[in-house]
């Protein structure tokens, strides 16, 4: 299991738009192969960024399956007008949980 | 419910380090004022930076009652000399969970 975390800042005033986006976007990572959950949070110290944490089984199921698939372009078609700068993505893996 | 997402670089080799003392720090955590969960993952792209993960129930729970606790120093000293530059700490609520 990997954590894909992609810190997404938004032009400003497109906040709204841009989370309308990703819920609309929610059927799409719901029907990815490998994928398992995901969920968007704002960040308080900037109100500008995003980091949308999408929960994959394998890393290739996000960097591979997803990404070459028709349904990445669908995604980045109902949010990528909103983004400020490219994402920056990064993945993680749990190595302890402490309670 | 608000998420605190401490992003620690570590010196390199002394990751297994950083992992024990982490988990030593799981106590602390959990008799910290409104503190719900934690968990360590760590990235896969930069091996020696991790990402702590805190629940807390409110910012305060975290920015004054642990920060301004013994406890506070008492996590730093089991960590921070593993520390290779100061952690990039921010915090992030919840705007949607997609699935």
């Amino acid at each position: 299991m990997i954590l894909e975390i992609a810190q997404i800042d938004v032009k400003p005033g497109m906040e709204a738009e841009f989370e309308a986006g990703v819920k609309q976007a929610a059927a799409i990572f719901k029907r990815a192969k490998g994928c398992k959950f995901m969920t968007l949070q704002r960040s308080h110290e900037m109100p500008q960024r995003y980091r949308l944490f999408v929960q994959w089984e394998t890393l290739e199921n996000h960097t591979k399956d997803f990404r070459e698939s028709p349904d990445f372009h669908e995604w980045r078609k109902l949010v990528g007008h909103c983004f400020s700068t490219p994402p920056n993505v990064e993945h993680v893996i749990e190595v302890m949980r402490g309670f």
